[in-house]
């Protein structure tokens, strides 16, 4: 099969691809011809050398989610069977034409949607899901702030706090961006090239939070806070080192946490797909939630992708079509 | 009535006995003859003048919690009645001969039960049960730490974490306190003054952590929690600002949380008083559960009182007779 390998730690350029054997299927595996895979900001830091992959898994081939079609099915994989249209969640190896994953990732693709929509999923969705409605509990009627939102984390948990009634606010960084959030379900947007977005808002007044920025973020995540609000952070671009001042914490009784979810076990990743399948499915379904596409490469242009990621200047989810 | 005055801020000697009169009752409180007073830490930071009283409250007597009898019934209180006997938790004013208590704060004082140990339970048991049991979510079979452990909330926490099946780590600041703890369920016992407690446990071992320190035991306890651990922070005496990593709680997936007593609604107030009379009531009338007592003195000399609780060489409650 041919794959998309990093050559070395660097830049766009170390993305080549390589002729690899398909991948041995484990018997609580499917095999997916992958039609499919997108493209997330991961996957550069691992190219950089700066986020090694888990021990057992593919070091050299990123990808952490793909759409194809199931070939072959392990013998205890009971859910799944060949000529399945499914998507999933892979804790690497996804730029590849083949992968095999724990029956347990895959979720199957609703009938109106394509692979390349289908690949741009899995991983905004199990990451948004479990962060926000699992971990940070946002329920309706709560004010909920996601930070970038035109981008592939930002843009789905958007949909999903809009379509699950809370009240969405986000910060974008380009004028461009704010109709493309607003289309999305948010309703209070602040461009931090041009305004500070803790000033433009009410202090204490965000029931949740799902940041990925860190550093100065920080500060102006806990003072909008509100009583018993919740920070979820799934990373910290600009900086993991913070001051956190605990009587703030203790007299706004807020809670932080946090996670990652490349490391997790098969079994919290079933679950979590059992419950994405359970909850959004059916507005995959109905069209209310949608993948939104920023741009299809060819795999061969996987350096062309990442320098598209790399540079900020796009709305919604890069896809590599195989 | 006769009550204990902050004079003016400053150290014990500043607390003394004055004439006032007695407190007016509300239709949805009860007005209590104090048999007894706790004290306890905040009342001695209330006393220095830094931590104001909550406005609606008496704002120089000190005090959180009474025993006695009620002798006075609002028209729209239920659930006790004149000659019943009460503990119950204050927003302030518990130093003097009679207090008017929201119906809701009061738990019935079982008949095993003396004033003076009844006197020294609601601050903890309340303090204890919402931020380790509710906030903190303790189950069976867990690994808890509370810092402190010869203190009130540290004796406290140490039994009912035991009760409950968990298992106890404290830390003392001295070798007769040792024995203390142990006979109230501590099985790990560190003497802060010997060693390093993060040193001396495992990195990562603990599911639950209650503290009141702050400083540089934040960053010590965010080692030490296990994954999906929690850290509940109800004080920073040795400092409120620490630094807090990120990428650390991302991917142990740990809890920040913490919380203020004082200032909760009393509704709130009420369900916490449901949840203790529900689930440690019965323990104390077993006497599996008990107040160790450090020392009671007359309100007459509640400055000695104070005295003793700045030295901090006691172990239990400081508890004031009226």
């Amino acid at each position: 099969m041919q794959a998309v390998v990093i050559t070395e730690p660097g830049g766009p350029e170390v993305l080549q691809v390589q002729e690899r054997t398909i991948p041995f299927l484990g018997k609580d595996e499917v095999l997916i011809t992958v039609h499919a895979a997108g493209v997330n900001r991961p996957d550069v830091f691992q190219r950089r050398g700066n986020y090694p992959a888990p021990v057992g898994t593919v070091a050299d081939i990123p990808g952490l989610e793909v759409a194809g079609v199931v070939v072959a099915v392990g013998e205890d994989c009971r859910s799944f069977e060949a000529g399945d249209r499914v998507m999933a969640l892979v804790a690497g190896g996804g730029y590849a034409q083949y992968v095999a994953v724990d029956c347990g990732s895959c979720i199957r693709i609703p009938d109106n949607l394509s692979f390349t929509e289908a690949a741009g999923m899995p991983e905004t969705l199990f990451t948004v899901w479990h962060n926000v409605f699992e971990r940070g509990r946002l329920t309706r009627g709560e004010r909920f702030l996601v930070h970038g939102g035109a981008g592939g984390i930002g843009s789905t948990a958007i949909q999903l706090a809009h379509l699950f009634a809370a009240e969405v606010f986000t910060t974008v960084g380009g004028t461009d961006k704010v109709t493309f959030v607003r289309s999305l379900g948010a309703s209070h947007i602040v461009n931090y090239k041009e305004s500070d977005f803790e000033e433009s808002w009410n202090s204490g007044s965000m029931d949740v939070i799902l940041d990925s920025i860190g550093g100065t973020y920080f500060e102006k995540n806990i003072n909008l806070l509100a009583e018993e609000g919740r920070l979820v952070v799934i990373n910290a671009m600009q900086g993991a080192k913070v001051e956190l001042n605990l009587i703030k914490m203790m007299q706004k009784r807020i809670h932080l946490t946090g996670s990652t979810l490349r490391n997790r076990s098969l079994e919290f990743k079933k679950q979590l797909a059992d419950a994405i399948s359970q909850n959004v499915l059916p507005l995959i379904e109905t069209g209310a939630y949608k993948t939104p596409i920023a741009e299809v490469f060819s795999y061969k242009d996987a350096r062309y992708a990442h320098e598209l990621m790399e540079s900020r200047a796009f709305s919604g989810k890069i896809i590599l079509a195989f």
